[in-house]
């Protein structure tokens, strides 16, 4: 029922205010998008880790529009409610070469394919991370002439990954070209907060989502209201790192994570690695008590259990 | 029911190898410890901002103990299930100058004073903040020679602020020396993740702790397992801080759940702040995406409401 279907071949690997827009939307309008998945089609569900090797990062991360939206001027908010986004069918998550928290810990491509249905993405054998589905990618043109890399995220949202851009949140973007030119792709079928192996459980999929322009309202940042399923919950097992280095401490945490999974479970190194990418949060637990901050990762001990039994 | 009881007068002021032990505990043995307040008594229930000039910063934080644990040697785990914590009827929350993520923003002394009843503080008339119980300060002494400052956590733990430290919740350390000397303090009746002005709800609390060890199995750093009702949840409010630095996204998160919690609920911008210290999270939701990342803050949109009500 909703008034624009934009097809996944309706993409564009760059953020610039040139590009065509795929579609003109008026305040209060839904669209349906179909995303590619993050590998813009190059990895499939019999792929395997040499296949890594092989990818066009050229085209990685596809976004599908840009929408314009009617009356949307440079100062206004554009506001995003994700009304819907169903996943495939399976899922890649990855450790790309020089790409992740850890690149320097794990040089070597390592690939897993996630089966998703009945609610799980199961990432090994056994191994059954549940679906929280959200979208990586979803931003507008920036005003600077461009083009300007998919991969970071600016003021202008992008390939932000925040876990939260899911069913039911809504996304206030600032609006930086006339028609804000809205574009989105970079599905995931879950992931922790952080992502720290640089993917989630990578997916296609089909999103719904209604557009809305408030004047004169543009953010200085993207601001997020989240949906309740996005806060997970459960008794968590978390590591600890801590020092004068955000980054650093993010690191330590993510390692003694990676040590803890892999004692309590025998899972190699690497897949813990993908694990925590997938279903453990990062956060900043402290921050004042200079000069030593404290950042944590948090995995569901529920989810470690499954981990054993597959061992 | 407990086999020790330590005072609230049995505290110290520094981390230090030879403070001499208030207790032996044998591994399976619990202890009923008091906390002094972080402002180690100095501020009361009737105190104002003014009375944040006159603090004696050398006797904040003060920590109850060292318990002394037999068996316990470098390279050991220090196992500490936290069965209980009791905090007591006020807390307080302040900005103290110089002190906090936004130090720079806030330079004057700021001090809220919540009534603890019915579970919860009650940081202004009408907004009641859930309690959650936790414990900002445990650790125990550091090899190296001291004494060392009670204000940064080290890798012996200390001044965490780890808001999942609560009731329910099991604290891995590393031993660092002959029988580990366990001290713990600074209770908080409600923090955020980050606890970004600095302070949580800073309470007197009664502990009930029981410790064990484990030979040879300290970890790099300290591990927690996590209680489920330390998993904050319900509809969020997140703001977003992005750019290549953790600690400038995160300062610029703030800075946007500030005016946005403004914005919506009328509460001045140090109210604001205060508010986010004891309710917002911090998280890191993408570190990966160079060069860019993402801090978020996340506060629940229900208590937002509760402060709208009251202004």
């Amino acid at each position: 029922m909703s008034d624009f279907s934009i097809h996944r071949g309706q993409v564009h690997h760059a953020w610039e205010r040139t590009v065509k827009p795929v579609a003109t939307l008026a305040p209060g309008d839904e669209a349906v998008l179909e995303f590619q998945d993050a590998s813009g089609g190059q990895l499939a569900a019999g792929s395997t880790s040499a296949d890594l090797e092989e990818l066009d990062f050229g085209t990685l991360n596809p976004v599908t529009g840009p929408l314009y939206v009617t009356g949307a001027e440079p100062g206004d908010a554009l506001v995003v409610d994700i009304l819907d986004v169903q996943v495939g069918e399976w899922g890649w998550t990855a450790c790309l070469p020089g790409f992740g928290l850890l690149a320097d810990d794990f040089p070597d491509p390592h690939l897993r394919i996630s089966a998703i249905a009945g609610g799980y993405a199961e990432l090994l054998p056994g191994l059954r991370v549940p679906v929280v589905p959200m979208i990586g990618t979803i931003g507008v043109a920036p005003p600077e002439p461009g083009p300007h890399s998919v991969i970071p995220p600016r003021r202008w949202g992008g390939n932000m990954d925040i876990r939260h851009i899911g069913p039911g949140a809504r996304l206030i973007l600032p609006v930086g070209v006339a028609g804000a030119l809205l574009s989105a792709g970079d599905a995931h079928a879950a992931m922790g907060d952080g992502e720290v192996c640089g993917t989630g459980v990578e997916t296609q999929a089909t999103v719904r989502l209604r557009v809305d322009v408030r004047k004169g309202a543009a953010p200085r940042t993207p601001v997020i209201e989240t949906d309740p399923v996005s806060a997970r919950t459960g008794a968590a097992l978390a590591t600890t790192g801590i020092g004068p280095d955000l980054m650093e401490a993010a690191k330590d945490a993510v390692r003694a994570l990676i040590d803890e999974i892999s004692a309590r479970t025998g899972l190699v190194p690497q897949d813990a690695y993908l694990l925590a990418s997938v279903a453990a949060d990062l956060k900043i637990s402290e921050i004042v008590d200079a000069p030593n901050w404290v950042v944590t990762a948090h995995v569901e001990r529920a989810l470690l259990n499954g981990a054993q039994a597959q061992t």
